[in-house]
């Protein structure tokens, strides 16, 4: 890995809490891990929805067996995995916590959390042997991939945002290597400190910033450059690249 | 669901314990459910090679949570599921069973079906924190999708055969549209019962036949037709679809 030739300007990465906000809050499918009648561990496949809290929130039938065995026990976690290239370079998270059954006004957000999530959800809405649950969390375990990983409390895991660009991210990225390649080596250049690049292309953005790669005649290396402010909005990713941009030419 | 006008030639399907053997061939890794130090369930993503009988081998660090689990008990169940389109719509499978350390000559087949499956597994193969385990499968649940399911036993799932031709199959659905509709609208006018079909697309192929989906004005439906015999090797798709049209034509 070769690295920069003068030191990088600070910039910003998601917590791991953030990380685990964010991957759960752009899925609506994960592996559930129940419990028997016998204390066998026993993984499914459940869609779920998310509470703002990060709490997800599961609609399953006593029919399957992971239905039964909430119904009798309700320890239980939810992996969530990105589902891009190889799966265990892929982030993931484990949620574990306890799954209760949400009564009055809770039940009633819960169950818009999973409509909202869950394509299709309103069919079995009120089909009788279908039971809503919350997953309180009570523990964490986030990987990024090869070690990239940490643990992260129940606490900090709620507190989090989910990135509010984590939708529009991709899209940001080709366009950026598409038609800003020239920005994108002045980046490389300037605050992240590779004053010998000769390339650079964009391997991913969050609300913090951008991650580069880059080449120079001593060999390639990643790159970290931060925005001025995060981004607070959906549509943010544009306004703080071209800040970005603007600020690397000067 | 638009029926047929005369009782369509038998075709066979794959049997669940074929779907789930052959599920679990085609892939590499999956979610791994195993039992915390206080008996929660915990859950998290494993690259896995598969035995000839149809075991699960798996290689883990006891510095990752599930690897200590292990260690301490054995009860685990691992899910795979198809990566294509909805996850709940997506076939999976649930083996259940106990995670044993092989020894001697059958260390080595483990060893060896992992390295097959995993790239890069070699890095590994003599970390000193890593320790091959092999699913002794007890239970098996199959799901192939919305209404489609069965639970399998140990016995059945160790005795199926995976799917030869589930490498090729979707190069030669996409093929059979792109080049012979004749053929296909054929296949459904004849052997598929369905008189009167105006188009037929196919949507699926495995060794005992293809699925198609017909058009008719009456409407539309699902229909099966079946090959003279199954394929028995992963090339077989070409001839016993040719075989079929011949005979569709007749």
């Amino acid at each position: 890995m070769t690295e920069p030739l003068r030191a990088p300007e600070p910039a910003q990465v998601r917590t791991p809490a953030e990380e685990a906000r964010t991957l759960v809050a752009a899925h609506a499918s994960g592996l559930l891990a129940t419990l028997t009648a016998d204390g066998d561990p026993w993984g499914s496949l459940v869609a779920y929805g998310t509470l703002p809290d990060g709490a997800p929130v599961l609609h399953v039938s006593t029919l399957a067996e992971h239905g039964r065995n909430l119904a009798r026990d309700g320890r239980a976690s939810l992996v969530v995995a990105e589902d891009r290239g190889d799966p265990l370079d892929a982030g993931r998270v484990t949620l574990a916590g306890r799954a209760e059954r949400p009564a009055g006004a809770a039940a009633e957000s819960a169950r818009s959390a999973f409509q909202a999530a869950v394509r299709g959800a309103e069919r079995y809405a009120d089909f009788a042997d279908f039971t809503l649950y919350v997953l309180r969390v009570e523990r964490v375990r986030w990987v990024g991939g090869f070690a990239r990983m940490d643990s992260v409390g129940a606490g900090a895991y709620g507190a989090a945002e989910p990135d509010p660009v984590a939708g529009s991210a991709a899209s940001a990225v080709r366009h950026l290597n598409d038609d800003h390649a020239g920005a994108l080596l002045a980046m490389a250049a300037g605050p992240g400190g590779f004053t010998d690049a000769t390339a650079a292309v964009c391997v991913g953005a969050d609300r913090y910033g951008l991650d580069l790669w880059v080449e120079t005649p001593r060999g390639a290396g990643p790159c970290r450059v931060g925005f001025a402010e995060p981004c607070a909005q959906a549509d943010g990713l544009r306004g703080a690249t071209v800040e970005l941009a603007r600020r690397s030419r000067r």
